[in-house]
């Protein structure tokens, strides 16, 4: 009895939980949340100071409240973490548990805050959608990131080789150049890096040139390639379903034909 | 009889004001109208900013004029308002009411007959057509808009509370971060302000390095995929009509030879 | 006879003009031609700059007997300047025999000779038809290009009329606001524009946001789509072809069926 | 006897030399090859550098053996530099012999172990796929590649002309001048090179507003092209493959029902 009893009252939270209402509400805590961590970027009088903490409180408290309330009524507690959405929610209420007052890690603290801005991400399902969609093209990537990362080692380890002398805030290591090579790659005040190398090895230009060159074209086939690929994929689906519907219903009708002359065939034979 | 004498009056207005010379005529008054307002930037003799004060009388009175009569000429009043395009010159032309002698808003006045050259948009029909399109591509990208806003509030948020006692003109409070990382995003010396937080945090190439990574790749995807959306849509469905026409043929054609097997069929019957 | 003579002497040219030998000799004449041209950028020996003077000379001249002998043996001489590549380089041609020694136009003379160099766009086949694809895309993006102007337009009216008086250099007339603008499209220190107007009106930065973005957003649209466009129609046209040839073998086929159907039904006649 | 037992001996190297965990420990010393490089653009204490120098000697026997033992178990030894990958690989092995303590090739010797990290691309089969994909764009872009440089070259002579007094150390001549147009082109810094040039010749904004809509334009045809192109007849074989295949299973049932017909008629015949 009791279990049918406390049955209806979980179908009840659920039923609350799934309601447009309380994901609204959801939606607008999430907000204020992110308006309270923006808010705390300005000087505030003491009082608005407080007032934004006790809101911190209440808010720690009802996401912490939220995801222990969706863990309890779902119905298979074990799959409740295969969801990556219920452990990227998770994680985040977790770590916005790290207590504020503490002095030692009130940075990281307000930064774990500022990532339950991302709870947005979460909890509507059109961006739900949007980041697995983008998820999609990464490991397409993976290789191509792994060409960049290799053209970036062979050009930093010659950078520092042979500019090393030259300049070592940019080029000192290995670490140091690759860094430089990524702001040359973003074409950021590249030249004056080039025009200071340039006067102890007057052909350094040519690594300049090579790199740009060699990244704009890795880095564009890369980044179209990926986009094409996942869209062109997606209406060459639909357009063979299309397709594969059509062949279909002409297959059908002409075997329809081909029983209508057999028939005939047989009516012939009975003659 | 009056009625149809106005009538008749009503309809000589309207084909004037559809005639190719009234619109061409429209179009060379936007011109002038434009011209006024650019040639103002310069520094003029007082004669020929009289002749232009004048000038800009005239066009305000005839564009007034000219949408006055579009819109009694109208046959639906009610439905005049419907189409965004009156709404837009309707706009446009009041708000050039302004007087400019007003010392108080004679900038806002200027600007208000800048706007007068977006009639241009509204009156060429080329024009208008590419608006729409471009209209179009906007609904697809309001969540991956949302996203970007989501993340140019975390990492502002992230970067004001890190780096506001480095640099308070750059990362003072979130807006002003925001402000910051939108220059970050297009790559405007943003090694500058990188080097800069290098010297009090090492390590925070590392939060420069992923916005930009994440930035130019949701970027990327967001331009071509809308772009390759929109494009793509248009040809499945000129391709899917042609392959629609193509299917529909074969069918008949089937369905013919299967009447006439029927009619053989039945022709045996009645032997 | 001498008619005939001469014909003969005419395809006897003709056909030398069409020999590869004879296209490589051009070419080669031309690269020789491009060479002084950049030889002549470097301080060079007196005896040099003789030699140069004498191949230009030369190259000049040989340039024009190329075009008569060209113009001479050309069917129909009417009809040789309708070929846009015929004008083309006739207008180089005749361009460049503006004398170089004339001191007054010594720099335009240099500059005419400069644009030899385009007559191997006009002789090797591949880059003339690269420059006629290229071209194809052109007339697509004129009311883009409009709706661009437009846009820079109105923001540089805008830009004169409120920031005219804290930089004149950068936003002293139309003319000069939209070279600024240009410079704000492509990203160039644009903040340092940004943050000089801040300090007078500090909500302007929304001016600049929205530029990048309607400017990023047109342009991106505009590119992508005029090349989209022009190959998609390329393979939708092979496609559609090859579409219609299978629908058109399918067609064939089943109209043979029906005139067998036909013809078994006229023998049940018969009988 | 001696021969048949080498045969199995080879067998069993080209065994090993194929299985899973040497092409794992073979990417294993690349990649402790190239960490040793990496370590090197550190200041390092005597006894890392000297392990290092150990590390690098092993390495290089290493490679060498490796490179060795693959020719000879290899079947066809006149074949085995027919395969790029094998050029490529032998190559980076020889040159990477170069000793380290020559103190005059110091920095190529460094260099030359640098592209050790190569062999990454060729041991890794998608890293060699991806590459391969790359190539095959690459001929496509011949004859734009021409196109820019005969741009870059009248552009570069034409500024060398105007502005050669103007900046020497930017357009003193033509390949300096072709260097500063390659800055333009990626934007870098090139409103301080027009502000230049334009208080000596104050229309000069043209040149750059000209040439900066010319490579914008024919690079983005060209990158946006070439992958376009390399896609779509991917694409399309796809499809035109699953196109030819209904076609064809229509074809044939048509066929058949040809010949079914084709009884009829017969056995009609028959009777």
């Amino acid at each position: 009895m009791t279990t049918a009893r406390s049955q209806t009252w979980f179908d009840h939270i659920k039923r609350v939980e799934r309601s447009v209402w309380f994901q609204s509400f959801i939606i607008s805590i999430i907000i204020i949340a992110a308006l309270t961590v923006g808010a705390k970027t300005y000087p505030l009088p003491y009082s608005a100071e407080l007032v934004i903490n006790y809101l911190d409180s209440f808010i720690t408290v009802f996401f912490l409240l939220e995801i222990s309330l969706r863990f309890i009524t779902h119905e298979n507690k074990a799959r409740f973490f295969k969801d990556p959405w219920n452990i990227f929610d998770t994680v985040i209420v977790i770590g916005s548990l790290v207590p504020i007052s503490n002095t030692d890690m009130v940075l990281v603290a307000r930064l774990l805050r500022v990532l339950r801005v991302l709870r947005l991400v979460s909890i509507i399902p059109d961006l739900r959608m949007l980041i697995t969609a983008l998820m999609k093209a990464i490991p397409k990537m993976g290789y191509i990131a792994l060409l960049m990362f290799i053209l970036f080692y062979i050009f930093g380890a010659a950078g520092s080789i042979f500019f090393g002398h030259v300049n070592n805030d940019l080029w000192g290591d290995i670490a140091i150049s690759m860094l430089t090579l990524f702001r040359i790659a973003t074409f950021e005040d590249w030249t004056d890096v080039m025009y200071e190398t340039m006067e102890v090895y007057p052909l350094s230009w040519v690594y300049y040139v090579i790199f740009i060159f060699l990244t704009a074209f890795i880095f564009l086939n890369m980044m179209v390639g990926v986009v094409l690929e996942v869209m062109s994929r997606e209406t060459m689906i639909e357009e063979q379903q299309s397709q594969e519907d059509h062949h279909e219903a002409l297959v059908n009708q002409i075997a329809q034909l081909q029983e209508q002359v057999q028939a005939l065939s047989d009516k012939l034979d009975r003659k």
